[in-house]
């Protein structure tokens, strides 16, 4: 990974802003006038008797900045291309277009599907001799998708692609879903023991349309989510409620995302050990994996509420809550310990070594300990006292 | 495994059917009551100078029983007792015991909390010495919380016990939520892109309220119940269309079972490889593992739409859209043909022989392949000519 201060992305690799905001045209249109944009190029250069090229950001390690202005992971400069008239490149360069094809007819049919339904058109059209493995959606990357993404600085989403859905929300907001030929309102108030799912794209064809909320709390387990609800922890508060059930589906950290950029505080809530951190980490800054993404899936302004190691100094009775910190808690407390986004703020180097002397990790279950309230009563005068980490 | 078609479980280790019933109570209710009852037990015993004791249905493979009257596994006749006064028994009876105490706590306040939350009770109340291992929400067996579930003929819902949720619906069905002092009303046609996030408990202060549908569609996969939401499949077949995101909760099973109480046929789609059946038959006749759930998790009646490896017969263009099965998918065949609910019935040998001489397997995703709204013409066709396997 690179450090990079200046130096903006080009134009064109930089993530697409305009989502949401009125007056402005959505995600998907803004793809099907790039994904033609990129074909009238190679017809271009196939008339100019060039090869057509591809040409996309460099996605691997080597190219992932922390931009220390904005303070999230992005990618640098580096670029490739990828030529037709190639012996190594031709394969993948027409795999790339016909990706690029399928797509742009799903977002000129208004429809949407799987990676796993795009592999099967796909298949389908080219025949057997597809290589499955390319497209196989248990893979971290699917790699030809994440090209095209970084290359039309679009998300998947906009190019029709759904995408795993995970998270519950509740709370004062109201959104307005026009979804299938029909608009239908979702009232976080309304929403009962479930909430309401968060989907895989919260930005075509979605608009938060009412919004009387003081700040968002994201809660990592769902379980804990299902305690707060209960005791309308949203309602006295005036939250919004998240979860995102552990690390952060694409649509969960999208929709944070929009909630900070309404203006509200976005304070998160994990266990203290290594799993906790990470997802707080990840929706602060974004990943490693995902820089690509850039600043449309990041939450820079995000804030810590706990649980800290250093809870216990304040509530005493914590301590006989804490359990045996895992090796990979403390491996991952050490490796935090030399990212420079982490280790400028001396109270998270303040919680980490306490992680590494004690050994002990606290869950936010253990909140539940004295009384099963007791965990909301704990954020609201953390959060009350502004009692974060940044 | 026990072959068993006499014999009926004893009374109090049945489960509770009085859910979603009107005019009876519900499930918590009774399991107050249960627990309880339990508690005045064992005080009679230490009056009359007895070592109190624990008694529940042995939950081991040796006592499970495929009900071939009824359809489903459930446990056999075989009980045990725990004493007090028993050196090896005493930990766990005083753990059982403390556990109890705790769920009766929870139904009394009308808080719910997750097997970690009553984790970190009993760890509060009982300090450091508590074996955490017991209780760890990772391990399938929470052992004393079946052990209880058993032994009371209740489910841990009924005890306030949260567990994972996932899966969603939509479709034309009211459901009233009675949550944290408020009535809300659920209408799944309103439900847009996310569908409505089935819960972990649906008979505790939960109803259907209004329900005009001709069938339940379960999809296994959850950017296949996105494909067909965005079709409207529910509103073009007036169907329930759930997904249980893989593997069934807890919620979805009891969801399937009181809409199959309610006299809906139940249509399973799942994809032709190892998980795909497991899900269907775990869903039809319950699990080895959740055997002591019994009726109340199972949908005997449930019949299976497909993908088949005979709808090649049927769909000449499938042929190319099969991916090679793995040797899992082989092994979980062969091991079908030797279960006796299942190899009675000759289209499933057909249709496993054909997967071990074929060695493929057929995804639901690849309905997709010609066009993406073809999945919805393939399931209307095959369920309209009730072309089923049972």
């Amino acid at each position: 990974m690179e450090k990079d201060t200046e130096g903006e992305p080009k134009k064109d690799a930089e993530p697409n802003k305009s989502k949401g905001k009125a007056g402005e045209i959505d995600g998907d249109t803004l793809a099907l006038q790039r994904l033609k944009a990129l074909g009238h190029r190679m017809v271009e250069e196939i008339e100019l008797g060039e090869s057509p090229a591809f040409e996309t950001v460099v996605r691997s390690k080597g190219n992932v900045i922390f931009d220390e202005e904005g303070g999230f992971l992005r990618l640098g400069q580096k670029r490739e291309r990828r030529r037709f008239l190639n012996l190594s490149q031709s394969k993948i360069f027409m795999q790339t277009l016909a990706v690029a094809a399928k797509t742009k007819k799903f977002i000129e049919e208004d429809l949407h599907t799987s990676i796993r339904g795009l592999y099967y058109q796909l298949k389908f059209t080219m025949g057997e001799d597809l290589d499955e493995n390319l497209f196989d959606e248990q893979s971290e990357s699917n790699a030809l998708i994440e090209d095209l993404e970084a290359a039309l600085g679009v998300k998947r989403e906009d190019l029709h692609l759904t995408t795993d859905r995970k998270g519950v929300m509740a709370g004062p907001i109201v959104i307005k879903d026009h979804f299938a030929g029909e608009d239908v309102y979702i009232d976080g108030r309304k929403q009962g023991r479930s909430g309401w799912a968060i989907p895989s794209d919260v930005d075509n064809d979605m608009e938060i349309v009412e919004l009387d909320a003081n700040y968002v709390l994201v809660v990592e387990k769902d379980a804990m989510w299902q305690r707060l609800n209960e005791d309308r922890f949203w309602q006295k508060e005036k939250a919004i409620l998240i979860t995102p059930k552990g690390q952060s589906s694409r649509g969960v950290r999208r929709l944070i995302r929009k909630l900070a950029d309404r203006g509200l505080p976005i304070i998160v809530f994990t266990d203290s050990d290594a799993w906790g951190w990470y997802i707080y980490w990840t929706i602060k800054t974004g990943s490693m994996n995902l820089a690509y993404l850039g600043r449309d899936f990041s939450v820079p302004e995000a804030k810590f509420v706990g649980v800290t190691m250093s809870d216990i100094e304040e509530y005493d009775f914590l301590k006989k809550l804490t359990i045996k910190a895992k090796e990979v808690d403390v491996k991952r407390a050490k490796d935090m310990l030399n990212y420079p986004w982490i280790k400028k703020h001396p109270e998270w180097v303040h919680e980490l070594k306490l992680v590494l002397k004690t050994k002990k990790k606290l869950e936010q279950d253990a909140l539940q300990g004295p009384r099963l309230t007791f965990v909301g009563d704990y954020l609201r005068e953390k959060i009350h006292e502004k009692k974060f980490l940044p």
